[in-house]
């Protein structure tokens, strides 16, 4: 079987990410395959590395992409800095935090977990009592939780990282590029995200930071990391001069990588938080007028994700299905515990537009209309 | 710091590694991202799943791709067939056979490791030899060793490890593609490939295979995968319907294998095998001429990486440093414990032409006359 040549839809792309794409970051990622050691590509990465820490807040040197999606990110950073046995506090509040604690274990972490309510963030007094009496290496929480919309400060965990004396890890898939990140002022020791949220590049890297005090941690483990394919000191090797080969990184996804967080400093961090909070309130007031409430509090909302519920009797999945076939407009559905109770609509990047925010809102009245005559129907 | 937009060398890329790419290639990597749940992607991802069935000549269910580089396709399935204390019979001719030993060392393997000489294959007797006495898992051998050029024949390896009643794993990373694979008649358990070399995409996927009993394996392990991003559970959970969401696949990668495969297959493999052997035979012709001695012999020599012999009195850094810089053109040196003594000329998939043979002898002669020039005036 010989499948005819693939031409995707063309999507509007407003749910968790992937989100919109610049046609300037698709035209990097589509320029001639170079070698993974070619020095040009080196220098390409170099930059890269340079543009990944302005967007993180950061003067850290290990600072560089994982070749994978955010989730290698997560894996990456947690495998290097969890040796078998170490104590790891994980306050999760939605699905993702959950994915953390799946993964510390994984590593041989014993993981305290403190589970907060889904939908408000999590709260580090608790994290603090359940951490009473233990040893913890490690503190990780997740600034902006993917499944629910809720926005994390981290000022507070990383006051209490520091009084456990453990690294502090976070999950910023969904922050970076949207919201403010100051690796360095919270004194944040191993972050992870992805390219395609708010960076607004294709899939397929993962950006990662490990403070100096992480990379110690990591080299005077007593195991070797359990991955080879994640070990921070073979992949620095790789990512910092001389340059010795480890993998073969996709060069097209570091031309995509380099345009799309070029494209970001050159609007300018402060503009694009500013851009993104602007445009988030105007389509919650459009999303009120069709009779949508937000499942988040205002103080803890994500501008980058709004979450809605979805109203009484209407089906979530026809209406998401409608909205892709009639639309082509993707947003997102509740995931794990929330699954058929919320929509999850991404304005993020490239894509965060009172023009997406106007389209999606006119989408879901039409598809809306429809699922209500439905239901009355029914 | 912002960076100017970046834009990449245009390589002739004959190295053991990316291989040219095909401009429909890189056209539909360009195509417009879409979700990774998306029904239309998920269609497109079926039928890469069909096309890599036909290149790995086999029926297995649980083929797909990983979302990484080959190395992580490695990753990938060794730490899913291998549980900790289990007995790991690994054949090294080369260096990505110690890196098979490395990662099944980490995944907890007990690791038999018969070293055999580079530029040779390995010796299936000395293999059952080792055996002898031991608890044997899995078996791994390397099917085209990258850093040698060396072909090693599977039937062998898979009496053995009947003979052992352990799996049999395979790197296919150089070999897919280019040269036959049978998966089926082979009767190999795992197997893990990269999509830059025979099949000529870009980098970024790595596709694999795992028998009904490899699967069956996994799912009966008595302790977790230590990976949760290389999960076989939940990596299928995600590749077959209903298509749960683990991870956020790049879309733009598929599109680029899709089309990739395609090509493979409307060129036809038996096709694409003699056009290997053929521009391979006259490129080592055009070597010879040049003065340039194979490393490997001829009853085990790749087509689609020929090596060679750095001659004595030249430099290799410098030489391929001019081949860059004056030619474009990318050849790869020796790896390991080969360094400086082998140059690796890749004449793999798209790129396997007589016309880039010719190209690179005609390069090889330029610069080896400079060279050469260089070293009597020392």
């Amino acid at each position: 079987m010989i499948a005819p040549a693939f031409t995707p839809p063309n999507r509007l792309l407003l749910g968790p990410g992937p989100s919109p794409v610049a046609p300037s970051v698709l035209r990097a990622l589509a320029l001639p395959t170079v070698g993974h050691l070619d020095p040009e590509l080196l220098r390409a990465m170099g930059e890269c590395r340079e543009h990944l820490r302005a967007i993180f807040g950061t003067s850290n040197a290990a600072t560089f992409a994982i070749s994978g999606t955010g989730t290698s990110g997560m894996e990456a950073v947690l495998s290097n800095l969890i040796e078998p046995g170490d104590g790891v506090l994980v306050a999760t509040h939605g699905y993702f935090g959950a994915r953390v604690d799946e993964i510390a274990g994984r590593c041989g972490g014993v993981v305290t977990r403190v589970d907060g309510e889904w939908g408000q963030p999590s709260d580090p007094q608790r994290a603090r009592d359940a951490a009473r009496g233990r040893s913890i290496k490690l503190v990780a929480v997740v600034h902006a939780e993917t499944s629910t919309g809720v926005r994390q400060e981290l000022a507070p965990w990383s006051a209490l990282a520091s009084e456990l004396g453990a690294l502090l890890c976070v999950d910023a898939v969904t922050s970076l590029g949207c919201i403010p990140i100051e690796v360095d002022a919270h004194r944040i020791d191993g972050i992870w995200s992805c390219t395609q949220k708010g960076l607004s590049s294709t899939p397929g890297l993962a950006p990662v930071s490990f403070s100096p005090r992480a990379v110690e941690r990591v080299r005077s483990r007593k195991t070797p990391v359990q991955s080879f394919y994640f070990d921070l000191g073979l992949l620095l090797g790789f990512w910092d001069a001389p340059h010795g080969y480890h993998h073969t990184i996709s060069s097209n996804l570091i031309y995509a990588l380099h345009e799309a967080t070029r494209l970001v400093l050159e609007e300018g961090l402060e503009a694009r938080f500013e851009r993104h909070r602007r445009v988030s309130t105007y389509f919650l007031e459009c999303a009120r007028g069709l009779g949508l409430a937000p499942f988040v509090a205002e103080s803890a909302r994500l501008p980058q994700l709004t979450t809605l519920r979805v109203p009484a009797g209407v089906d979530d999945l026809a209406l998401r299905k409608r909205l892709l076939s009639e639309h082509d407009l993707e947003i997102g559905g509740g995931l794990g515990a929330l699954k058929g109770q919320l929509w999850r609509v991404g304005l993020m990047g490239y894509g965060a537009t009172e023009g997406n925010a106007e389209r999606c809102a006119s989408a879901l009245r039409d598809v809306l209309a429809g699922e209500r005559g439905a239901a009355a129907r029914r």
